[in-house]
């Protein structure tokens, strides 16, 4: 029912606002778009979710928390080319932020999971052995030790700490996490003057000269599809032990074929097995782009300058690459107007207040 | 075939050492005995298991091997009253001797594995939230990495890296920390200088008025039985959260009914859920007990003169305290001969030589 009533609502909304939308320019994709409102939450099980995602008894050496690799002050990425990983190994790809996650249709760079399933996404990082590596029946019994927890869980759902009401409520946070007055959504709803004449240039270009709102459109500015781009590899990964390590068992785990041999990330192929699927990785949203570097989903380019640069020269070199890739012959002033246009994707800081961890303190028995 | 062997050759041992054997004074169990040889393991996988016990990288976080919770100058125990456990947690029992683990019945002090299959043990400690927390499809990944491993498993195993391979190992490595040149064994096969007068009168209070041989029996000196002796519960697991957290973990994970009312550990009722073994403990090895304090399932006892002073007031109070437990009128005199005789059953340190823990040198691609 909550499902159906959100659809309609989405609807609703696409008809009250196409009067504003910019049809795409090349007939690929959808219109670039407003971002819809996110789907409202129960504010008792979104504030639980809150106080989960900065607690590390979510870890399973209690020592680091959803937020150690997502902060809001970095875009709710780590700001690092790879993400960290668990004590003892460390991740081969780049944190993505989760600003706007709840809309994704896949998610992770390789579309491992659906995006329709955030219970499941968030249940993946808090049990992986590279993620957070958490028991999931030790968990619950740390947080019923936690008189807030017991507290806040009844009021969210009626019931003690439990595992699946934990991933439960870190999604219904996560669908708070949601882009916020973007000057593009302005400009896009008739107030011209929301973004420069220099960004209006680069979006100019970006539904034209340069090609990007091919993949880079809709209300996310993705396509949520997987193109390869020929992004160099992160020679980190063949070189660190710890992340060497974890992009093998990664790959063994997931049933790779002679995984042992990879010189690359497989992306896509890691889900469908299919040659023409390797190297592709998931379009990612540009909203709140300028938030979240380094880019690419191996943290490969430092910049939105070097990624437009990389996209200029016709990306990069490797199997599958998209037939849409090809040499731009963009100006400086066009490279620049491109950059002025990603920023003005990006809103007011969508901060989370951190909270203060509460106390262990034991239940009286009898009280369990 | 192998098994069939070694209960044979038990048996000619058995039958050889008969004439020194001395019968059980009360007609209870088997006679105490010189341990058995232990069983002979190829030195290739003993020496790949040693390496592997002292290497941390067999936990989840990189962090702590099974050296850290058995440590050979702590009489391969930790020295502690309740084992340490996995970061972010802590263990509700005491971390037992790995001395002669191998002749062992049953294993952990309620019970719950067979101490005829070690892999399995060993596979326990290593993958339990509360122990070890590693991931078996990351470690071996991890040793794969590890050139002296790979050489390693190749000459024991014939193979790569693996994680059933490295229970193996880490079985045959525990065959090989058995009693040597124990004082009371020289004594059993007739060196009467080997153990003191006041040893030998511990010896008649043992096997006559104090009765401990009644469960102390056999070769281990422990019947491999349970019995309830009412210790006093250790209050730390109900005021150290993070102890408790575990307790209420482990007991809700076994089936324990009304676990989060417990109020005393419930011993080997958690295998069998017998009301009539609540409290039960499995009789401990008594051969090398000098070096293996604090004593009992939970450390309560701090010294062997604590323990002997234990039975001497007949145990403590719990249900289904065993009938063999009476207060025992035992003077200053016998309780010190009784300590005596118990020192006795100590042999030389027997040590592992700390490996220097091999670096990682990520495989040339094509060699895996």
């Amino acid at each position: 029912m909550d499902r159906v009533r959100v659809v309609g609502r989405r609807i609703l909304c696409g008809i009250l606002l196409s009067a504003w939308v910019l049809l795409p320019a090349s007939g690929w994709g959808a219109p670039l778009a407003p971002l819809p409102a996110p789907k409202a939450q129960k504010p008792a099980q979104a504030e639980l979710g809150r106080r989960l995602f900065f607690d590390p008894r979510m870890s399973g050496d209690g020592g680091i928390s959803c937020a150690t690799c997502h902060m809001p002050a970095k875009g709710w990425g780590d700001g690092q080319a790879l993400s960290a990983g668990y004590p003892g190994s460390k991740y081969f790809r780049n944190a993505q932020t989760l600003l706007n996650a709840a809309y994704n249709k896949r998610v992770f760079w390789d579309g491992r999971l659906s995006g329709a399933d955030l219970p499941t996404l968030v249940r993946d990082h808090l049990t992986e052995a590279h993620f957070m590596l958490v028991d999931g029946r030790l968990f619950p019994e740390r947080l019923k030790q936690v008189p807030a927890y017991v507290k806040m869980f009844k009021e969210a759902y009626g019931g003690e700490p439990s595992f699946g009401g934990s991933l439960k409520a870190i999604s219904a946070f996560l669908h708070t996490i949601a882009s916020r007055n973007v000057p593009f959504d302005k400009f896009l709803k008739g107030d011209k003057k929301a973004i420069s004449a220099e960004a209006q240039k680069g979006l100019a270009l970006f539904r034209g000269k340069a090609g990007c709102a091919a993949c880079h459109n809709g209300a996310l500015l993705s396509d949520g599809g997987f193109h390869a781009l020929g992004v160099p590899e992160n020679e980190q990964i063949f070189q660190d032990p710890l992340r060497h390590i974890t992009f093998r068992r990664f790959n063994k785990v997931i049933g790779v074929p002679n995984f042992m041999n990879l010189r690359a990330d497989p992306g896509l192929y890691v889900v469908t097995k299919e040659e023409g699927d390797r190297g592709k990785f998931r379009t990612p949203t540009l909203r709140e782009v300028a938030k979240t570097a380094p880019y690419m989903h191996n943290g490969a380019l430092a910049t939105l300058e070097d990624v437009v640069a990389f996209y200029d020269k016709g990306g990069g070199s490797g199997p599958n690459k998209s037939p849409r890739l090809k040499p731009l012959g963009l100006s400086a002033d066009e490279r620049n107007a491109l950059v002025a246009f990603l920023k003005s994707l990006s809103g007011e800081a969508v901060s989370a207040k951190e909270p203060k961890i509460p106390d262990y303190e034991i239940r009286k028995l009898g009280d369990n």
